[in-house]
């Protein structure tokens, strides 16, 4: 399997903004690369984008992923909460989509449901499952375990039908 | 007074980014570009946001403002509005920040304090008067002369003080 066949799974937040690049090697789910951008609280909006923004584009060339992977957000805290994801979300978007990438996307069901099985899943079972998924020993935060599990959740779609990200 | 000193006022949202550039001459508004990018619903999103950035990007980089104005979000209708209009505000942000563009945000009230010296004004007062200060006689659509009346509301702000924009 080529490097051109990775996902990458993106969590985007306005402080912390998960990735996390996944591949099929031999039936096995493989962690390319992963982390998360984290930002000050006292950087200006505007420049927290913007990093965001070259940091995934940077990534995004370095590892060349055939697809990105997003979560559908039906629900958010409040409205606040919700603009200031949208805000990174659609930063995390552009960077694929500039980059010629085609982006996709995931409800939290279909992600639990992938990855642990069950949809109603905790935080914490879905960190555990990935790290096992992924042969991951070391600690991982769940920016990062949430966007490979929307990475292995694409993965597995591949093999079935295809989302187009939606409003 | 240099092109240099125009500034762009944009009034993103995911179907309709209304944007106008306006600069002072002689003591006088004068409204450089306006218009709305319009964007048909069945466009996938990651297709609008590119679509939103390029063409700001363009207007950006032809008119060359010194500054970019957008409005303070503090109510949405609901978290899913808020998760859409953060998504193209934070594609316009990005625009801005990355041309080098320092970006500044007013609340609705300033704005319309700004334009129309009454906080509470209608949408429709806020169009005419944008119109009436920049000799504008053809009609203008609302996202339109919402972009130029942050533009105003930024223009008049310089001589006071400066806002840097929030999260």
């Amino acid at each position: 399997m080529m490097i051109s066949d990775s996902v990458l799974g993106i969590d985007p937040g306005s402080f912390y903004t998960g990735y996390g690049i996944v591949r099929l090697e031999h039936q096995r789910f493989v962690a390319i690369d992963y982390g998360t951008i984290r930002l000050a609280k006292n950087i200006p909006l505007p420049d927290r984008l913007g990093f965001i923004y070259r940091e995934l584009e940077a990534l995004i060339s370095r590892t060349k992923p055939a697809g990105v992977a997003v979560e559908d957000v039906f629900l958010a805290r409040n409205a606040k909460s919700a603009l200031q994801l949208g805000q990174a979300r659609g930063v995390a978007i552009l960077a694929a989509v500039n980059s010629g990438i085609p982006v996709f996307s995931y409800s939290a069901l279909e992600v639990k449901q992938a990855v642990v099985g069950y949809g109603r899943a905790t935080k914490e079972q879905v960190n555990a499952m990935v790290r096992r998924l992924l042969s991951i020993r070391e600690l991982v935060d769940s920016h990062a375990s949430d966007a490979m599990a929307l990475a292995i959740c694409h993965i597995n779609s591949l093999r079935f039908k295809r989302f187009e990200v939606q409003p």
